[in-house]
């Protein structure tokens, strides 16, 4: 049970979450903390908060848990808000996408990692911001990794695992930079592909001619190209390394795919396509399926 | 009023127009025609033809509407097949995703592009193939698009479209080269990079563990990875010279937008993705959103 929350950055993850734990009865009061009145008044309005401080020194008083989650990039002054003005009792986890840059900051904020501190990163989302698109199941069957430290607190650690699994997440852990290489991999790559596309198309001469004629797999495939520009900005400035690798990896293997349907080489064609429906039927519809899809709609083959 | 339909090639496509014009009751007779007997049998019993031949120029005997729905590549066997078979006032039409190596294919089996001969490509489909997957609203307010030529007849013309229209369909006419240009960069580009995503991802050391951690972004982003992949081959293969050329320009567009990550040129990567989801938002969910989705599931935000 927490007794107190305090959610700095009441958007889409922040409210899902403190509407998962009052679905669940396993809080008590919610105080929100933001930039803007307006978001936060709209947040209380809906009951995802109890009440709210544009302040986070004063949001985070008395609370005995804290998650922030706002952009990676004002997660640094987050901390420096709230340096100090923690309770005793008080544990800080994130949401963040990026778990290197969130440590790195709160090494220099707090000068070491504090135990208090749990970085975490629920594996669930949409392509819609703000607390109006979120919703208490967001976290049901999904994957919510923690990345502790050498110098986390085991009690900590343990607080911050309760909470998720009352939000019905499977909780997992793993280093930070493992975390970071499997994520640049899983989403933050496929995100700079569906931005870059659309981008791309965008940019051609008869480009509305050209998305008229886009069908229902362009959809889903630039669906993820939706999301936050700002939230996106920096998740690329908080894992620049592993992404821009990956991302200039992936650019020279398109390359080498061109250059095997310019020599119309049908048999590695094949063998690339059967790999991959291979390997995307099962895990992705397979063992990863339940609970590993964003979409609440249940979809059927399309 | 289309008499005797033959469909070679009774798979999704070809199975999906047989029952639209089914239940607009607007076809008398349809005949199947495929490689496998199995197959046909299967269609029959569903309903979806009404008797079938292993043998396209037995299939298209005293038929007034032809439709070819086989892989690319098949296209010229049957071309060859039926040459010299076709009744008096048989049409001639096909369903397949390039049309450079259709006309192609007819001209050099036919010795010239056939007045009776309308190439066309319906914007719809799914990842998954066969009849069993076929359905009488595929076609439902999506786009087909016909590439007639100055040799095609204009009774002809006018007799593929009104079939495409009795499915539900919003017919548009474009030039072979266009089409295959627009079509390289909103489908095959796209298929390319989701195959190619999959398949770098299932090579990756711990390509295991990475799927376990794809959330619903990278579901849907590959969902079209799971399409067929002798299709796909055949796609590539026929529209080989605009593919490559755009995927060569994409990887390289990838290798400079990694760059900018590894510089953290944020104010650059703010631009791109506010450009994306601007675009996005305009042409697919805005404008060209009804209709255009291939999903049979009403999708909420997710
Ligand atoms: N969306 C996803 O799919 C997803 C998934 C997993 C993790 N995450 C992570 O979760 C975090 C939040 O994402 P979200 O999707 O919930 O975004 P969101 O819906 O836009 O919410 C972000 C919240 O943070 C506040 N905020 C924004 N900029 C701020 C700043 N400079 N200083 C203080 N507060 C600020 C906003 O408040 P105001 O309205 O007052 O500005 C807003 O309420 C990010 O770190 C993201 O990486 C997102
Ligand atoms: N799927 C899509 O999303 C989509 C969208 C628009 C256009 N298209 C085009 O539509 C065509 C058919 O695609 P589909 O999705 O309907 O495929 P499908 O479901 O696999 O059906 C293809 C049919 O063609 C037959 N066939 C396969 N290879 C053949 C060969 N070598 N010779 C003779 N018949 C053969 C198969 O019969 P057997 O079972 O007897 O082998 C099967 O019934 C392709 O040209 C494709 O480019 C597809």
């Amino acid at each position: 049970m927490i007794e107190r929350l305090a959610v700095i950055g009441v958007g889409l993850i922040g409210g899902s979450l403190a509407r998962a734990l009052k679905s669940a009865e396993t809080v008590g009061e919610v105080i929100g903390c933001g930039r803007s009145r307006e978001n936060l008044e709209l947040a209380l309005e809906l009951g995802v908060i109890d009440g709210f401080s544009c302040d986070p020194a004063e949001a985070v008083r008395d609370a005995d848990m804290v998650f922030i989650a706002v952009p990676l990039g004002a997660i640094a002054r987050v901390f420096e808000r709230i340096r100090g003005q923690l309770s005793e009792a008080a544990v800080v986890t994130d949401g963040g996408s990026v778990k290197g840059s969130v440590v790195a900051d709160a090494k220099r904020v707090f000068g070491e990692i504090p135990p208090w501190l749990v970085p975490g990163h629920p594996i669930a989302g949409t392509e819609h911001n703000g607390v109006a698109s979120s919703f208490p199941e967001l976290y049901r069957h999904r994957r919510v990794i923690l990345t502790p430290l050498a110098q986390t607190d085991a009690d900590a650690r343990a607080r911050v695992r309760a909470m998720w699994e009352q939000t019905g997440a499977e909780v997992t852990e793993m280093s930070v930079a493992h975390h970071d290489e499997v994520l640049a991999a899983t989403s933050h790559l496929p995100h700079m592909l569906a931005f870059g596309l659309v981008d791309a198309l965008s940019r051609m001469r008869s480009n509305d001619e050209i998305f008229r004629y886009a069908a229902g797999g362009f959809r889903d495939f630039t669906r993820i190209a939706s999301s936050s520009p700002e939230m996106w900005r920096d998740i690329c400035l908080a894992n620049a390394d592993a992404l821009s690798t990956m991302l200039a990896r992936f650019g020279a293997e398109m390359g080498k795919l061109s250059e095997t349907i310019r020599r119309e080489d049908g048999e590695t064609l094949l063998r690339i396509f059967e790999r991959a429906r291979a390997a995307r039927d099962r895990y992705v519809d397979g063992v990863g399926a339940e609970g590993d899809g964003s979409s609440r709609a249940d979809k059927t083959p399309d």
